[in-house]
């Protein structure tokens, strides 16, 4: 018998099925985090906090946090704790930046927003409550990682939520609103901040658990980096072409507010392009890894590919 | 020569000078706080931390930290991040419990509250900076104590401040507010929440720092607790009787706000004597360590015998 040419194609490989991936992760997610916070006495602030972390959401931090620190070898048992302490950090921001003093959104994910239901005297607790319990919860909760690794976890959380992220972000944001003469620099600057920087602690805190190399920290870094501007360029997109329906929060607020928008730089079609570019460097810095890097490409398209 | 009974008697201790000591520490934490934050693009967001956090006060907790950690072993080089930390948390507590939805204060160690210079918005991300800041400068800036020790502290610090400590104590005094039926039991929970909480993390912080063993941590535990309480039975015997100037906030406010208070259950002369006990109890937990005690023992004194 002779061997055809056929026999020697590689089989095509199997599409990876991020649906599923996803699926699977945001299940496990789901019950970590609502195991995360009991509910007891002073009910009301626990209820609050609850709230708002068990709204839903793509649960897309704690999902990179977990895809990266299996990717390097980690188990996530290991990532857990810590990838739980990024949704509570995220949700947080949430709680605050919709507050009347800040954007003022009665909606969130479809639900109306914490200080609607609670108040805003509690939703400042609640904020409060997850963040402190977030730096809490890595501590106490994390398991087979040296000590020295989840002190980096830590600083890296810290420093992503704090001034040097999350809040300069939303400092620079807040004073830009309104204003016509917001340089792309600033633009940049926000997003970096208010966005790309916890997208990169969540990537790079489960590149820690799993004691990566330093060189594995600086690709996922640039990885990160990229898909967190893709991110906020494809948000700006979504806010002028989705309904509110598919956003879950109310659509055209940022024309409406006249906020600096990358399509307001850019148009529509041209912030499409850049962000599937950003989105093509980010898988680039993956090549390295093969075939294991599967689930953190599929969530670089993802981010360009979706609708809300 | 014949030794007189005069001999015989040990000479009377120096008496030790709590202001002296006080004073020392406070040059010393005020330094490292004004290392702590460097102001950086976007200044206003740095300034507005800053402003509060450097608005004086008598930084009891990092003071209690120190001491903590000196009693049983440890030097200041190793607890200092950990002070400072202290009064980040601190701060946060004062600026978001200073907020118009909150307890609404205009004034604050006789300055203007944070959200009266900054805006809401600012002081509401000022709090959350200072906050995530506190437990990022403990990862990063803790030399010399095992990783494990540095996670206790985090841990601890991140409970004192969240729903199980400060948060939670605000949330019931909040919803005390205006009530004429709060009951004693109702009162001790917000101040062993609004105000033990963090003094005792202050003690507790320092001592695991020094890599205290377990029966230390528990009298620490204790002398803080009975501080902490006494410290907030003062403050409302203040708040009566002290005059605007001293305390450098509006006086009278409890009464004004028909506030639950312990002299509004024991009187006045009973609460000075509630404190005086508690401070007696406080002081007994420290017999084991002899003289080197001293400035704690010197502190639970100062707590009943000040003026504001």
């Amino acid at each position: 018998m002779v061997l055809t040419d056929e026999t020697h194609l590689s089989q095509p490989q199997s599409p990876f099925d991020l649906s599923a991936y996803l699926s699977e992760w945001q299940v496990q997610v789901e019950a970590a985090l609502d195991h995360s916070i009991e509910v007891v006495y002073p009910e009301k602030i626990y209820e609050a906090m609850r709230y708002s972390l068990m709204a839903g959401g793509k649960r897309l931090r704690p999902i990179l946090c977990l895809a990266t620190c299996t990717l390097l070898g980690g188990t996530a048992d290991m990532a857990m704790p810590t990838a739980c302490a990024l949704e509570m950090v995220h949700t947080m921001s949430l709680i605050h930046d919709d507050l009347p003093a800040m954007d003022n959104d009665d909606y969130r994910r479809g639900k109306l927003t914490n200080h609607k239901v609670y108040g805003e005297d509690i939703a400042i607790l609640a904020g409060d409550g997850l963040l402190a319990y977030a730096f809490e919860f890595i501590a106490t909760q994390t398991r087979n990682v040296p000590a020295e690794q989840v002190l980096k976890v830590i600083a890296r959380l810290g420093r992503a939520v704090g001034a040097a992220g999350l809040v300069g972000g939303q400092v620079v944001d807040l004073e830009s609103e309104g204003r016509s003469d917001v340089s792309l620099e600033t633009l940049n600057f926000i997003h970096n901040h208010k966005t790309a920087a916890l997208l990169e602690a969540s990537v790079i805190s489960g590149a820690l658990l799993a004691g990566a190399a330093e060189a594995d920290l600086q690709r996922l870094s640039c990885y990160a980096q990229n898909i967190g501007l893709a991110f906020q360029i494809v948000d700006d997109v979504l806010d002028i072409t989705a309904t509110q329906e598919e956003l879950g929060k109310t659509a055209g607020k940022d024309l409406q507010a006249q906020k600096a928008t990358y399509p307001s730089f850019w148009g529509i079609e041209e912030s499409r392009n850049q962000a599937q570019r950003l989105v093509e460097s980010a898988k680039a810095e993956l090549a390295t890894y093969g075939a294991k890097a599967q689930p953190l490409m599929a969530i670089a398209d993802f981010i360009t590919a979706r609708t809300h």
